[in-house]
């Protein structure tokens, strides 16, 4: 087989999204054994930078080895019992990717929707918690496919009072906003890899408290072998073992018991990858984000195009953008990859070939890098007969912002 | 927080273990969206791969996006539903994680056992079959806590003959010995990353035939979103989404449906660990295991240690040598690994503190490497007190084999 070659791109979609060159190096670095004491040591200090960057003290913080979905999966699988009530509100695609995820624990799923674009007032949520009186509630803090960031502030607290548990997918806004865990009184968040925090997809860090720590070592249950008489066996256990968050407890502790052989490099890319943002520090990698994501609705707005449902508690991570009529969205989006290397995003069910979602995401968040998207993007729309576009106003109004504006 | 240090390691257990620098600089490569053509063809590639390394024309045969439990949690987790009979045949603590994931699925356990060190005769297992009439055979191939490898070439055939479906767990032995899937009629085979094929965990290539996709996809349920009325939703699903092998057979083919992302850059290092290992001949590559195990055997028996249930339906990957008497093996195995660098492993159950495990497996296994690891693991027994051995003798050995022979 050939040996890989792969072509430069500009990634600007909501992940995967191009990495710091520093955590390639990182993950370069040799391997170590999993019970090597200067890895154990490597994975203590990466659950110390994931309480960090939850701004959180939950001992349990640590990383799922899978991709985001498999953190969710983790989460929900652990806390949800065959018949337990759980209230999904959903906004967007990924609301209905929790609820499949109940479905599959056989949770009794009770939803709330609001039209694509909208998010829920924080009251409506809390009302549906006194109606529905789950046992826990599970929504997506920043939905990418339609570009809405849900506010929370007041929705852990809520459950907290009605003894519910609250379970958080922020995926997508991990590290690319501030969710001050612990004072907003989560109880179990999920955080991504590969958009925001800016490493490779396939390891996935979660946090949780010692509350949602409780209930779900209810039903914890020791591994098959190692098992012994005084163990319950009698409990609804969690059906994965892999994704079991009890077990996952006894590997991220001073047990170290036997559980997967953790993934060595992706642990490399993760500790790196916080060791940078937190260098950064997450209020002014919040800020770099809402800075550059004014900077681009401005440069798009000034060449003529329409922000999708904009001002409307959006996403400081995802543009979206309506495609201008009488385009196909999809063939653009193609020939602008193929052509100049250049990743826009598409979107899911009945805005698909509506709007395209530009990332702005991580180590992507740059000057250059917008600059030079906009020029492309720009000059491609005019070269594929888009007309009443200004490309030279885009430009103008973006260099105008960096000038004038810092954050 | 501080850089990452990693201290250089000689890693000599049965993984994980030390990996090719080319896998690292594939590894460094830039981020490709997930379904950038590029991208999708490098996934295609990699199939390609995986089937010429299980010597098999099955089109699924791909990867999971974890460790190795997930792949085996992938396959157990699809094939078994509620109360279906599974018989397991036990020789060591490997077997014992099976049974494990079948009763997370919720089948009906049947063991067979052997006592440790020992394998079954193929007839004995083919007796239990007959017996009880099981739907799936799940056993474990190069079981790495007592060293032994199960002669496997007649269990497909038999299985397919009965109607029962052959799972095999070769993660251990996957490209350090050879593993003719489709001679052999085997329905299932995971491998393993971190071991033979020597790239970092997180990880798992899988293969699995027609005639098992048809078997899972009984089982198959559209994910909540995309579903349509058309789609049966009452037979009995599969409890995880991650991995759900329906689903990853929609991710993996044309369809591109989307599921997970997967993991960039753990994909890269699979392309690549693939490639030099296919270039290396997967024959060749099972040659090179033997050679070198056989000369630290030589070497270890001349040093006056004691070889495990020697010729025993020994693996070719994992030299098991009884630990010398009076002598604290943890200690040794502790000191050995932070003094001079060098690691091997203890074992499980009633072996921990009677045998070390040592391995040889991928990229680690070469000449120097294994002379090397004599040298410190000599010198060190005699340092520690441990009487009438020859380490000259054990080095001369060494010598002799590697001049005399070769592969």
């Amino acid at each position: 087989m050939e040996e890989m070659k792969i072509e430069r791109r500009l990634i600007m979609t909501p992940g995967p999204v191009g990495i710091d060159p520093r955590v390639s190096q990182a993950m370069s670095a040799s391997i170590l054994g999993q019970f090597d004491p200067e890895f154990t040591n490597i994975m203590n200090k990466t659950m110390e930078m994931i309480r960090a960057s939850f701004l959180t003290k939950n001992q349990w913080s640590f990383p799922i080895d899978g991709t985001s979905r498999a953190g969710l999966e983790a989460v929900i699988a652990s806390i949800v019992r065959p018949g337990d009530k759980v209230l999904v509100p959903i906004i967007g695609r990924f609301g209905h990717l929790l609820v499949e995820l109940v479905e599959r624990a056989q949770g009794e799923v009770h939803t709330i929707e609001r039209p694509m674009g909208e998010v829920f007032d924080q009251e409506e949520i809390i009302e549906a918690l006194d109606r529905v009186q789950p046992k826990v509630l599970a929504f997506v803090h920043g939905e990418t496919s339609t570009g809405r960031m849900q506010p929370m502030d007041k929705l852990g607290k809520a459950c907290k009072e009605r003894g519910i548990f609250s379970v958080v997918d922020a995926v997508a806004t991990y590290l690319g906003t501030v969710i001050p865990v612990d004072e907003w009184e989560l109880d179990a968040v999920i955080g991504g890899a590969q958009k925001c925090l800016s490493i490779p997809s396939g390891i996935t860090p979660i946090t949780f408290n010692d509350r949602f720590a409780k209930e779900i070592n209810k039903r914890k249950r020791v591994e098959s072998g190692i098992r012994t008489a005084d163990d319950a066996e009698d409990n609804p256990f969690i059906t994965s073992n892999y994704l079991d968050l009890t077990q996952l407890q006894d590997y991220w502790s001073e047990r170290r018991l036997n559980h997967h052989t953790e993934a060595t490099v992706m642990m490399y890319g993760l500790y790196q990858g916080l060791r940078l943002a937190l260098e950064e520090g997450v209020e002014k990698r919040a800020k770099r984000h809402e800075y550059h994501h004014t900077a681009l609705k401005k440069a798009l707005k000034a060449l003529g195009l329409t922000i999708y449902s904009d001002n409307n508690h959006e996403m400081k991570m995802v543009t979206c953008v309506e495609i201008p009529e009488n385009l196909d969205g999809e063939k653009f989006r193609s020939g602008l990859l193929k052509e100049y290397g250049v990743e826009i995003a598409s979107s899911f069910g009945a805005l698909h070939g509506k709007i395209w979602r530009i990332g702005t995401m991580g180590y992507v968040v740059q000057k250059m890098n917008i600059i030079t998207f906009v020029t492309i993007f720009s000059a491609y729309l005019v070269n594929n007969g888009v007309e009443g576009l200004d490309p030279n106003a885009a430009l103008s109004a973006l260099f105008d912002y960096y000038e004038n504006e810092t954050y």
